[in-house]
């Protein structure tokens, strides 16, 4: 069998395919012979799949999908693509993947990657201007646009660079200088260019797909544009929020109101308000749903325009651990509520001693060395301690949960930007749910349900 | 080229499929011609597949997935295996799935699929007990108990059922009846047998798995074992989730202090508690770290080992739209506050006429009939009126955002369960960030982002 029929096929991910297997038809609640009879295998062939003794080739899972009520990626892991939990990609290898975009006849941009992972939905590039302009006229015709992409974008800047936006079909331009950042929502359309060559122009553009991405996509893109626009929540609108659970326990004005002891004419109120109930009364609204007191809870942007601009010179910057002798020195860069889960920072490397941990985050990492000195990286996975070094220009990205170490010689500064993977606080609260001897089974299901 | 080459293969399928390599692509910052290079394709191929003119193969994919930082199951959509978005299984098709369970030496269990989807993570079965006992003791040796499942367990329970559960090394067994009804946590043993072989003993026994299925399982599953046990978080534990919130920002007992204006040892009291912090505090903490107030709200749950049991005599009832000559009567099943989004009713169909319309909702559902009488379905997709029935024993799935219309000749009964999509609240308030018109994009990409 050549490796063209079979996704993977490296041995991790073939192990995790077959305990897919396995856990798709306990699912179903099919035992091995009834498994075979549904995909027309010989008896006694299903173990083999599900034991990893045979590989699991795509005609096996065109024919699950067929038979059972379940598709291709339902049977599909994904790939570590890390070393010890740690990718990291050096500037030189980042240079060999640039390309110059051309708009308007011209050079425009030059795209370069930096460290991504298949674990991750960071789409990070290097970006450098190649289009000089000489004022801040968001309508400077030599200024191209796109169309914006489907990805959050977070962008650090690096020289003279001229950020423009448009939002409701008005453009803007901001000046921005190294260390001025932006975070920006999907298909915002934005430009950028240079206002002066005589020095380095670039930006680093880090997208990501976070929860617009994955499973949610391919959910919603089934059900098209219509059934996806008739289920987006105004940020802020609480009585939107509280409709809309109403709605969904077929709750109606009356009966909540007889169960949480407010009056009718209340309950209606906050259904037809946007603004937030008063705490005691989100406490009995919760009780009588069901439900816990965060779910009545509206999130809030402090985007305008569609984006959230943080000029280096106003951003909160604290020491770490503390005053005393810090060994890390944070600056908070662009970011809004309502990504909570996303951490921007400059980090400026203190210690010359990997003395300092960082604690381990439920998130995913991403790094690029914006100092001229390199960074020294100590790290733990699974209980091994290991040491690497990322160099000016180089990056990495890190798996959540691994504790990290950085020092330098010289003093250094990275840039950080952290993003939630699909482990949301429901999943990690799931998990707290469960047994804990069940969470092996979870991640890999290694037996018949009965 | 034959269908076993790619997957789908329906047109709407292959569609879904073309968009995504087009995102892909976009993600990567691709245009056609660094597509064509990376991707090893002849120049001017690329917008042949992203535009559906060719369809996208298995071995396509595998060529994405080995150069492209990204995984197999990134570049696949999921079927649409409704028609105008219900599926309804006939009582007949449910009988002809069925499948004996023996167990002990003996049947044990008749199995029957009731309406499943592609689109939704419901697996539910209709289960016969097959094993008569005489007591309630939970050690009776002819109970035969499983291993317990990675899906959510609802239970609803037709005639004499026992009810046997574990937890924590004790064994529960809990004599049900008609109406009663039980939700249970992924991984707890379980058994049913019937306590009388005069009357039917049967469950609805309706697994699903929720935020723990796609891609969060995808995920740990590559983390590992540890590493997901890590990141569970205590149900409650409010000072947890501070902590959590508090390390993935890199934000000190200090920082946080004078930010919110709060006492150090306050903030280091309220870290270390599982207790809420008092609302005001909480506004402030919110405000000083950049979150949403519901990001500091832990949620709770009502299980006692590992089940929430609802008998249905003690069950809240109401009226809808109101007591004043109502459509419909509902009946509140088991749920828990861990599980805000599903809904769990019986529902009493009053009304002869389709004048009464359960509203949309963004919660996919599944119904089965469990009365006498069938039950006229009335709904609305796509701006299309449709009309069906569902007869004793017939179940249906209905994707979200229908509004639907229940009537009946003679009042009947059917059962209801609402479930979460991968459309979260985080999802669905992304999608009120976004302009509107961004939206046709996001579910179809159809174009180069620049």
């Amino acid at each position: 069998m050549s490796t063209t029929d079979q996704p993977g096929p490296e041995p991790a991910y073939a192990a995790r395919a077959a305990a897919l297997l396995r856990a798709a038809a306990n699912d179903l609640k099919r035992n091995d012979s009834a498994a075979e009879a549904d995909l027309g295998l010989p008896p006694g062939t299903f173990a083999e799949y599900t034991s990893g003794r045979q590989p699991i080739t795509w005609d096996l899972i065109g024919r699950a999908a067929r038979v059972w009520p379940l598709n291709e990626r339902d049977l599909l892991p994904i790939h570590d693509d890390t070393t010890h939990g740690l990718r990291m990609v050096r500037a030189k290898e980042s240079e060999a993947s640039s390309r110059i975009i051309e708009r308007g006849g011209g050079p425009y941009y030059e795209y370069r990657d930096t460290a991504m992972s298949r674990l991750a939905s960071y789409r990070p590039e290097w970006i450098r201007m190649l289009r000089l302009v000489e004022d801040d006229d968001p309508d400077n015709p030599a200024v191209n646009w796109n169309k914006g992409h489907l990805l959050y974008q977070f962008t650090y800047f690096v020289g003279p660079v001229n950020y423009y936006y448009r939002s409701d079909g008005r453009s803007y331009c901001v000046e921005m200088r190294t260390g001025d950042s932006v975070w920006g929502l999907p298909f915002a359309p934005h430009s950028f260019t240079a206002r002066s060559d005589a020095e380095p122009a670039y930006i680093l553009a880090l997208t990501y797909g976070g929860e617009l991405t994955g499973d949610s996509q391919r959910e919603l893109s089934a059900f098209g544009r219509a059934a996806t626009g008739a289920l987006a929540l105004p940020l802020g609108d609480h009585g939107a929020l509280l409709r809309s659970i109403m709605a969904g326990r077929l709750m109606t004005v009356g009966e909540l109101a007889d169960r949480s002891g407010l009056t009718p004419d209340r309950v209606a109120a906050l259904c037809a308000a946007s603004t937030r109930a008063d705490w005691s009364e989100l406490v009995v609204l919760a009780d009588a749903l069901g439900v816990s007191v965060r779910e009545l809870v509206a999130p809030h942007t402090t985007t305008e325009a569609d984006v959230r601009i943080q000029p280096g010179r106003t951003a909160p910057r604290w020491a770490y651990p503390g005053d005393d002798r810090p060994a890390y020195r944070f600056t908070q860069l662009a970011s809004d509520p309502l990504h909570p889960h996303t951490t921007s920072l400059e980090v400026e490397v203190l210690t010359s001693r990997p003395d300092t941990a960082l604690p381990a985050t439920y998130q995913h990492q991403y790094l690029y060395v914006l100092g001229d000195e390199p960074v020294a990286v100590r790290w733990r996975h699974d209980g091994e301690q290991f040491d690497g070094q990322l160099e000016p220009g180089d990056s990495g990205y890190v798996v959540p949960g691994i504790e990290l170490r950085l020092s330098a010689a010289k003093p250094t500064r990275l840039l950080m930007l952290r993003i939630s993977g699909a482990a949301t606080p429901d999943v990690r609260f799931a998990l707290g749910a469960m047994r804990p001897d069940a969470i092996g089974r979870y991640v890999a299901e290694d037996r018949l349900w009965y």
